[in-house]
Formats: C-alpha cells, sequence, structure tokens
C-alpha cells in the first residue's frame, strides 16, 4: 500500500528569474525582463518527491523575497518532520504562521498534493474531490504596450485555437483601450473578449471609461478600481448589465464572503496565489456559487508548475466555469521550468491524469535561472 | 531658510537582531530571544541624516526579510532622487509600489520626517499638525509565560509610576488567564488594567471566555478573535458593556471605515506599524472619531525609534486618548538602539520638542546589532 503516513524530510527552496519574451502592462504594474518565482520541492523519507510553485507579483500579492523567507523560515519547520498524509494540518498551521505571504502557501500546499500523487499514483485532482473536466478553455492576455506585437501574438493565438482573450486596460490613456477593443471587434471578431484593468483606474474616471468599455459588450470587465474601493465597485456593477468581475479585492474565502455580502461583483478571478492554496481557491468558489456569482481561473506571472496546479484545482472544481488563463508556459516565457510541456491542446489545457501534477522541473533549469537557493 | 527642496541621496537599511530580556507570549505568536527590526537612514545632498524603524512581527505584519526587500529594492528608487517635501508624493507612491509591508512604509514616513525635521529644526509633531499633550500615559504589557517574574515587573512598573498594565491573555488556558486576572486585582489594584487576547481565542470558546474575563471589568478587551471574524467582534461588543478594541481587524483607514460600519469595536488600536506610516495612523484615529469610537496608541516589538515615531504621531492626534504601549525600550529590550534614552517621566512617555523625531540610533549598536545592512 501507498504509505502516506512517510516523514517529510527534504525542503529546498529556489528563487529563479525566468526570462520573458516581452514587457507586459497590468494596470497598476509592469513586469518586464524576467518573471521571478519560488519553487519548492519535498521529499519524503522514502524519496519521492513534490514540487509546488510560489509566483508571487510584488504590487499585487507580495514579493519573491517575502516568499522565499516565508517558505525557507517560517514555513519550514512546520513541514520537515510531518507526514504526507497531514496536509490540512500543516496548512491550518501555515496559514496562521506568518502573515500574507499567501503565494508561499499556495506552493506548500502545491508540494503536498503533488509529493501525495507520486507516493499514490493520483493524480492531485484526484485528492481535490474528483475531475469535472478533462480540458479548461484558455484565455491568453493582451498586455503589451507595443500592440502590433500583440496583433501578431492574436494571430498566432487564433492559428492555435485559443478562443479567449482578455485585454489588460487602464496603463496607458483610455483612447488606446478605445482603439485596441475596436481594432480587435473589427479584426479578431471570434475572440471572446474580457477586460481587466488590474486596479487602473482612479475613481474619478472609472465610471465613464467602465461604461465607455462597457459599450463593447466583453465578456466581462475585470477590477476596474483599487482592490479596497468595494463602494465603488458595487457603483460600477449596477450601472451596467456587462459582468463585473473582483480580482485583487477578493483573496481569500473571507474577502469572498464579504465582496457577495456587498455586492461588489457578477464574478470572481480564483487564484490560488490570492487564495493561499488550492483548498482556499475552492472554497472561493464554492462561497461564489453559493451566492450566484461566476468564477474564473485567474493566475499570476506563473511557470507551468503553478498552471499545474491550478489546473488540478479548476478540474477539481465544477464551479469555475469561466475558463483559465494559464497561458504564460506557452506564450509569455522565453522558456517553461517544466521538464515536459505544460499541455494545451487546440485552445484548451489538458487536465493530466498521471500521478501528482503530471510533470516536474527540470532540475538543470532549476539551477541555471536561480537566483537564491536554500535547502 | 531651510531647504526642503533638497534632493535625498542616501538610503541606508540595516536588519537588526535587537536582544530582549525575556519570553513574551502574545496570543497567536511567542517573541523570544530577540526581537527583529529593520532601520533606514535617508541623507539629503546636504548632509541631514533622517532615521526611521520598521518593527515588522511575522504572524500580524509581515517578516523582517519581507520588510528589508521592501525598503532595499521596491520602495528605493521612489526616494533616492526625490526632495525632502515632497513626502506625500513619495508615501503616495510608495503605498502603491509593494503590497502589505506596511512596516517599510511606516519606517520610510518616520525617517522623510526626521530628516525634515533636522533640516528645519522642527520636531516631528509640527509637520503633523502641532502638539496637543506634552506626555502620554504608558502602559506596560504582562506578557511573561512566567507569571512570578511579570509580578517582579509590576512592582517596578509600580515604582517607576506606570499605571497602566494590558494583561495578554489567550496564549495558556483560561485559568492561567483568571488566576493572574485576580492575582493583579488583588497585589495590584492601582493599575488600570486592559486585556489583550491578539486574536488568542477560538470561535467555540470565545464568548464564555471573553464574558468571564469582563466581570474583571478591564478598561478594555482587545482583539480576543482572529481578525477577519467581523461577526464575533460585533457579537462579543454586544454581550458586555466593557468596551471591546480592535487591533489585527484595523490596518489602515480602509478597515476602519469597515470596521465601524459593521460595529465591530468600541476602539481601535493604532500602530504606524499596521497603518503604513504617520498620517495614514492619523487617519484611523479621525476615522474612529467620526464614528464615536475610541483609539489607543498601540505598538509592535519595537525599539526606541519607532516608538519615538509613534510618540509624535499620537502627541499631533487629539483623537488618541487612552495612552500608548511604547514600553519595550525601557522594560523589553536588553539594551535600546537609541543614542540618548527614549524618555519616560512617571508613568508617562514625554513629547520631545527637539529637532525631527528628537534622538537618532547609535551606530556603534547598528553596527554590532545588524543580521543584514544594505547601502
Amino acid at each position: 500500500m501507498s504509505d502516506l503516513s512517510q516523514t517529510i524530510t527534504g525542503f529546498d527552496v529556489w528563487h529563479l528569474e525566468v526570462p520573458v519574451v516581452s514587457a507586459r502592462d497590468h494596470g497598476i504594474g509592469r513586469v518586464e525582463g524576467s518573471c521571478e518565482i519560488v519553487v519548492l520541492r519535498l521529499t519524503s523519507e522514502g524519496g519521492d518527491q513534490g514540487f509546488g510553485e510560489a509566483s508571487p507579483w510584488s504590487v499585487f500579492t507580495g514579493t519573491p523575497e517575502a516568499t522565499f523567507a516565508a517558505l525557507d523560515r517560517y514555513l519550514r519547520p512546520l513541514v520537515v518532520g510531518q507526514s504526507v498524509g497531514d496536509r490540512v494540518a500543516i496548512m491550518a498551521n501555515a496559514q496562521r504562521a506568518v502573515a500574507h505571504c499567501t503565494e508561499a502557501k499556495a506552493a506548500l500546499e502545491s508540494a503536498l498534493l503533488d509529493l501525495a500523487g507520486c507516493i499514490t499514483g493520483l493524480p492531485v485532482w484526484a485528492f481535490l474531490g474528483g475531475k469535472c473536466r478533462e480540458t479548461i478553455p484558455l484565455s491568453c492576455s493582451i498586455a503589451n504596450p507595443d500592440f502590433d506585437a500583440d496583433i501578431a501574438l492574436m494571430e498566432r493565438l487564433r492559428a492555435d485555437g485559443v478562443g479567449l482573450i482578455k485585454l489588460k486596460t487602464g496603463f496607458k490613456d483610455h483612447a488606446f483601450d478605445v482603439m485596441r477593443l475596436e481594432r480587435i471587434a473589427q479584426d479578431f471578431p471570434e475572440f471572446g473578449v474580457r477586460v481587466d484593468y488590474n486596479q487602473g483606474l482612479e475613481i474619478e474616471e472609472a465610471i465613464p471609461r467602465v461604461l465607455d468599455v462597457a459599450q463593447f459588450r466583453p465578456d466581462f470587465i475585470e477590477q476596474p478600481v483599487r482592490f479596497h474601493h468595494y463602494d465603488m465597485m458595487a457603483q460600477l456593477r449596477g450601472m451596467t448589465d456587462v459582468p463585473l468581475l473582483a480580482d485583487e479585492s477578493v483573496f481569500g474565502p473571507e474577502d469572498m464572503v464579504r465582496a457577495a455580502r456587498e455586492g461588489i461583483c457578477d464574478g470572481v478571478s480564483i487564484k490560488i496565489m490570492k487564495s493561499g492554496g488550492l483548498a482556499r481557491g475552492q472554497s472561493v468558489a464554492r462561497i461564489a456559487a453559493a451566492n450566484g456569482l461566476m468564477a474564473y481561473g485567474g493566475d499570476m506571472f506563473e511557470a507551468g508548475l503553478a498552471h499545474l496546479a491550478g489546473t488540478h484545482m479548476i478540474a477539481a472544481t465544477p464551479e469555475i466555469t469561466l475558463g483559465c488563463e494559464f497561458y504564460q508556459a506557452s506564450y509569455f516565457l522565453t522558456e517553461d521550468i517544466l521538464e515536459t510541456p505544460f499541455q494545451v491542446e487546440n485552445g484548451h489545457v489538458v487536465v493530466p491524469d498521471t500521478p501528482g501534477l503530471g510533470a516536474r522541473p527540470d532540475l538543470e533549469k532549476l539551477k541555471r535561472l536561480a537566483v537564491r537557493t536554500s535547502s
């Protein structure tokens, strides 16, 4: 019998700089040159290994330095010496051991699940309730300050069968946003279009700009204003029948309860890097659904290892119906960190059925891309 | 004329381990051996210097590693090259440049104010609206797992003229809390007593324990449950006429608005390390007062430099009427980091009238206590 009572004996952390193909402007912040992630490897006494990725963004969830320290110093003692099967107990302790650092907690839970999967031969989705879908529609973000480059990207996406794009708005002037929406409507009418401000609008400009953009009838408009502007979110929601999605306003289940109570959104972008883990991401989805709200599988600036964790979470969560945005491994990173490519077929992410997360990082790449490690 | 248009040219950061005299249990976490703080020094082109302290607590606001990185990497570029007088612009940028890291932002504002004070000859309170009090009643926390040591401390406090103590509860069993309250009522009746759970109670035990402790008629009971348990806070508030204070539930003005709207507390513990600066701390106090709520000047595990910043903030904020707890420099640290002692006279903190914060760190001590530095 596969033995989940095995003790966790190894805990290795890598802080990586993963080169990216272009700059990306996302409302309140830009990513350029590389995205920084932190990879955790857990090893059990039997020699099995589980991996997890933390994908922090300093203006949104936290810094890679905070993530690295959270794992290396504050979470390590709660994990080493514990049993692989004690996942919920370990995660409950982790939740209280260090403030914020939700990305570190997501990496920890991913690695615990991957390890349990490798020991038992089961895919991660099996530990999260089972599987409700084989594939997940992929959305790719259009966020390049150079729109010509994004036009080339959209042509590539169309050729690849990707049917959803998300236009990042609010980082330049409004005319740039409107011009791009017009151009997309004209030249790429086959795409389902979402609009995401990443908190980019000031209060005084939010209403006219959102109403203007709503005239293009996108699938939804995401997080136009700052995360704590709940009243403005609720007001904007009431002013248009285009669904309003919350992202930065909702990290975990506690925020979701409040967002639903205050009526700030028609749906929510769920990210394990915000919720602090896969189980908590599922809780967000269930609270949303119980309140009659939609859910979308968002991501951060991730590599394929985090995509895989998100994929298993969505695969096991029927309430997340609006697809996912795990596009970076295929369209944003110069090279991904996985040994085998993150699988996207005909515009859909393929849910793995192999043990654990379904792929693991290439150790040579970890070594090459690492700016800091700790064992 | 003193010149606030001077450019900021120097930005130095020290991560310190400052030894402490005993362990302290504060609800959800323990501090033992040393407390870790981060000190920032800004230097202007004219050679003036301003200092600020960040006092993170990993289970509450963040880790020292996150604080160090926030200052060293993410806030530094927003500060160097700017004018000393552009404080609100710098702080507005800092607020958005990195998520969380409120302690780093508090240190930055403290250093900007200290620098402006040193250049102009004005005390920091002059930049925050002027002074409404010469002294602030000091409260000292009783948090030692060894209660006999705390009895010795209370005797010392009594001899020093300190009139306020705050009993930290919820870290051992309830009987230990009740025993200590009984003992204090019997042997130290002259103290005004506050009770602080630091989120230490589980939902299922909160009501009976809080009602039990309320029978001792403390000045207030602070943060019995987890920060996001707003409903339980409101319920507890309704069950006793002993005032209920919010601490971890209220970081900045945004939380204060929500806490007042949801009726979760009769007052709030204001800490610059939570609010992300002195000006934002004042905003919290004003929102509280406008809602008819009390305010108290709390602190973290701080050295004297952070005490000084808090002292100037409270000196300039009439709404903070319940005193302060800047006791660590006198009663908790093996040695403080300031060149001249943080001034407490007859149980009251003395508001400095000298330029800037009124004292600066001893550079030899910074050198000796540093575990990491960056310039």
